[in-house]
C-alpha cells in the first residue's frame, strides 16, 4: 500500500528526505514556513557554513545526489589552530587523510529543494504549520495572506527544525517527554572575504579555530575564497556578548584574542554590529513517533549544538536508516516507524552528547599541547591497530559506526590513552618491544571492553 | 501604581491568589478553561484528595480564608501502614502530634472560586487560553460556543496548572529551558465506601498505605466516612496496567496484594474498569517570569507528581511569597517578579525532587522495619536537640523551611542516621552516657554541616 507523504520543512532534511520517497513512488507534499528562498538574496549572519561528512555523502549519494554537491563543496583536512600569539598548528583530522566538506547550508538547501521538485515532490512555501492535531493527523496552516487551509494527512513527517510543529504537537500527546535547554553562548556571523587578488586569506582546505578556552571564533571557506567566521560567545559574564558591545569594546577584544584575524577582517565592526547575536538550543523528545502515521526527523527529533558538524548528517543519515527500515519491513508502517525510532533515538541523544562535548574540546582542550600530542598518538594508534582503534572523531565523521557507540567508546579510549601518556613519550617508546608489548594488551584490553558495542557496517 | 491583574486559571492557586491580590485593591480577571463546576455533579475518578498542611494553611490563613476549610478538613495524624499478611503499622508524622490534613480538592476548589468572587474578582468561565503572545501580554481565549477574545492584559499570573498556556508560551521565547517528564507510573481512584452504619471502615485519622514496593495503594479519609484510594501502578511490565486489565485478573491482583481491602470495596471491579488510567507529569522551566509583565505560579511552573502530598502546598507558598515579595518591592513589578523567581526557582526544583523522592518513601522504604526503626529515632532526636534536629518530613509538612533547605539535608541526616543506627539498638542505648556524649557530638557535626542552610522562619 503506497502512501500519500505530508513532509513538514523543506530545509535540508525535508527536501532530501522528499526525494528519497519519490524515488520509492510514493507522492509527496512539502509544507514549508518560509518563502521560497532560491527567489531571495540569502539574509546575512545566520548562515553557518556546514561540514558535510560521511554520514551526509552516504544519504546523498542513496539520494542520487552526491555529484550535484562536489563543485561546491571544499574539502577540509584538519582543523588549523590560531594561538593568541599568532601562532598557528595544523592538526590532520584522519588517518588517512580524510576530509570534511564545507558548503553553504544555503546553496546546499536550493538545490536540494530543485531536486526535490525535480523529483516529483511539491511544495507549498509560506505555508506554516499552527496547528498539529497529532491523534487526527490533522495538520492547519496559515498562509502569508492570512489564510486558513487545513490538511488531512496520511502520513507525516516533520522535518521542521527545532521549533516543530509537529514536535509541539507531540508534546501535548500523553506521555511524551520532552526538554528543551539553551547553552550559555550564542553565537554572532563574521566574514573573512577574498583578497582583492581573488585569493583566499587563510590555509582553504582547513578549518579555521581561534581556541580561547571558554570561547572561541572559527572560520570555513567558501567557494569564492572568502571564509565565513563564527563567533561563539556566553551571553553573560566576561567577557561576553553582554561586556563586549560598542565600537571600542569590539576592537579591543578582538585585538587582544584575534590579533591575527582582524586584519583580514576590513567589515569586523559592522558586522558585529549589524549581524544577529543567535542562540543554540538542544531538544530531546520521547517518543519520536506516533502510531503508523507521523514521525519526527533531523533536528525536529533531535536539535543540537553544531560543534561536531554533525546537525545535517545526522539528519540524513536518519533519512537513510528510515529507507533501510521501509526496506527491513514494507508497508508496515508501524513496524517501520518503530524500527527507526529503535535504530535512531539512542543516537539522537549520543550525537547531542557528543556535539557539547566537542564545544570543550575546540574551543578549550585544542588549546593545550598535551591534548594535540594525544591525537598524533590516536593517529598512529588507529594505523598500528586498524581493527581494534578508530578515533572519536573519525567514528563520528568518516564512519557509519553509530553514534551511541562512539559516546560509549570515550571513557574507553580515555583510559587507553591515559595509560600510554603515562607512561612516557609515546614516540620515543613504541620503537621499544617491551613498550610495544605493553601497548598490545591495552589495545587488547580496550578493544575487550567495547567488543560488545554495536558497530554496524563501519570499520571497527 | 496599581495594576490590572490577569489570572489564567481558576483552580486552587488561581483562584487563592486572586483572593490575596484583590485584598490589596488591585483589579482582577480570572480566564478558567472548564466550565463552573460549582453548577456540576463531580466527575468521578480524576480527584486525589488534597492533604493541606503547614505551607497551605499559613498561606489561607494570610487570605483570611483558614476558618471556611476547618469543617471539611480531617486531620491524619500519620501513616497506617497494611502489610500484604494483613498486618497494621501506625507511624506518628510529627514529633509534637502534628497533623496533615484530608480536603476534597473539587470542594476546596469550589470554596476558594466563590471566595474569589466575593473577593471581587471576575471568573470567565469556558475560556481556554489558546495564543500566548508573552512579549506584547496579549492572550487569545476560545469560549466553548467557538467565539475567540483577544485581550491586552497589564500584568499576568499563570496558574492554569501543568499544562499551562502561558507556560507553553514562554517556551517559544528566546533562551527559555524546559522539560517535561513523565513518570512511569500512572494511578487510577477507587473508593472504600462508609459503613452502613454510617462509621469510617478504616481508622479516620489517618494516611493509609499499602506499600508493595513498586506499587502502593493508598487512602484518604472524606468528611462522608467513605475513603478515596489511589493505585499507583506502572504503565507496563509485571504486574502493571497493561498486565491487570480483565475482572478476573483485577480480582486475583487484588486478593494477592491487597487482601484486607477487598472486603471492603464492594465496587472495586467496577470502579477499576470505569475510571480513567490517569499519567503522572513532572515540569520545570526556566525563568518563571517575563520582565514586569507575566509570571508563572503553582504547578504552571512546577508541576510535581503528588507523592509528598506538596503539590498545592507549594503553590499556596508561591502567592504567600508573591505577597511578600510585594511588601519588599512596593510598585516596581520588575523586581518583585524578580524576587519572586530568586526566591521560588529552588523552592519548586526542591518539591520537585522530594515528591519524586517520597514516592520511593512511600511504596517501598516503608515496607523495610529498618526504616520504621529509624523514623522513631528521628523523632527521638528531634525531641532530644529540638534546636539542631528536625526530620525531612518535618520539614517539608510542619514548618515553613524552604523546600531546597529540605532536600540538601537529606544526605546529612541519612550520614547522621547511619552512624547511629550502626552503633547498635539506640533505645537501649541512648540512656548510656558514653553513648549520649557521642551522640551529642555527631549531632553537632550535623548541625555545622547545615548551618549555612537557609532555614527561614521553619524551626531549625
Amino acid at each position: 500500500m503506497s502512501r500519500s507523504v505530508t513532509i513538514l520543512g523543506a530545509g535540508l532534511v525535508g527536501s532530501l528526505l522528499a526525494v528519497m520517497l519519490r524515488k520509492r513512488g510514493f507522492e509527496v507534499a512539502i509544507y514549508e514556513r518560509r518563502s521560497d528562498m532560491r527567489l531571495q538574496t540569502m539574509s546575512a549572519g545566520r548562515s553557518i557554513n556546514l561540514a558535510v561528512s560521511h554520514r551526509a555523502w552516504h544519504a546523498l549519494s542513496i539520494a542520487g545526489l552526491k555529484e550535484l554537491f562536489e563543485d561546491i563543496a571544499i574539502p577540509m583536512y584538519g582543523r588549523t589552530l590560531h594561538q593568541i600569539d599568532g601562532s598557528v598548528v595544523f592538526q590532520q583530522y584522519g588517518k588517512n587523510r580524510e576530509a570534511i566538506y564545507s558548503v553553504s547550508r544555503g546553496e546546499l538547501n536550493k538545490k536540494l529543494m530543485t531536486a526535490a521538485e525535480e523529483a516529483g515532490a511539491k511544495i507549498y512555501f509560506e505555508h506554516k504549520c499552527v496547528e498539529a492535531d497529532i491523534p487526527n493527523n490533522r495538520f492547519t496552516f496559515e498562509q502569508a495572506n492570512g489564510q486558513s487551509t487545513s490538511v488531512q494527512a496520511d502520513l507525516v513527517f516533520g522535518a521542521d527544525g527545532a521549533f516543530s510543529a509537529l514536535r509541539t504537537g507531540y508534546t501535548k500527546v500523553d506521555r511524551v517527554n520532552a526538554v528543551q535547554e539553551y547553552i550559555e553562548h550564542g553565537y554572532k556571523e563574521l566574514t573573512i572575504p577574498a583578497a582583492a587578488t581573488g585569493a583566499f586569506q587563510l590555509e582553504k582546505e582547513a578549518l579555521h579555530i581561534w581556541p580561547r578556552r571558554n570561547f572561541m571564533m572559527i572560520a570555513l571557506p567558501n567557494t569564492d575564497a572568502s571564509f565565513t567566521c563564527t563567533l561563539f560567545f556566553p551571553f553573560h559574564g566576561t567577557p561576553s556578548f553582554d561586556s563586549v558591545k560598542t565600537n571600542e569594546e569590539v576592537l579591543q577584544f578582538f585585538n587582544e584574542q584575534f590579533p591575527d584575524a582582524v586584519p583580514i577582517m576590513p567589515t569586523l565592526l559592522e558586522d558585529f554590529i549589524n549581524n544577529p547575536t543567535a542562540s543554540l538550543v538542544t531538544t530531546r523528545i520521547s517518543p519520536w513517533v506516533y502510531k503508523n502515521k507521523s514521525a519526527l526527523i533531523g533536528d525536529a527529533a533531535h536539535a543540537i549544538v553544531p560543534f561536531y558538524g554533525q546537525g545535517m548528517n545526522a539528519g540524513f543519515e536518519d533519512c537513510s536508516v528510515l529507507m533501510q527500515c521501509m526496506d527491513q519491513c514494507g508497508d508496515d508502517w508501524e513496524a517501520v516507524l518503530a524500527q527507526y525510532q529503535k535504530l535512531r533515538k539512542p543516537n539522537g541523544d549520543a550525537v547531542l552528547q557528543l556535539a557539547l562535548y566537542n564545544f570543550i574540546e575546540m574551543r578549550d582542550k585544542v588549546a593545550d599541547p598535551e591534548f594535540l600530542e594525544r591525537k598524533k598518538i590516536e593517529k598512529d594508534l588507529g594505523l598500528r591497530y586498524p581493527t581494534q582503534f578508530n578515533s572519536i572523531y573519525e567514528m563520528v565523521s568518516f564512519s557509519h559506526i553509530p553514534y551511541s557507540t562512539a559516546w560509549q567508546c570515550i571513557e574507553k579510549q580515555d583510559a587507553l590513552l591515559q595509560r600510554i601518556m603515562q607512561s612516557g613519550n609515546y614516540f620515543d617508546l613504541i620503537g621499544t618491544d617491551s613498550f610495544k608489548t605493553q601497548v598490545d594488551t591495552w589495545m587488547s584490553d580496550y578493544h575487550a571492553s567495547v567488543a560488545t558495542l554495536e558497530f554496524g557496517n563501519g570499520a571497527h
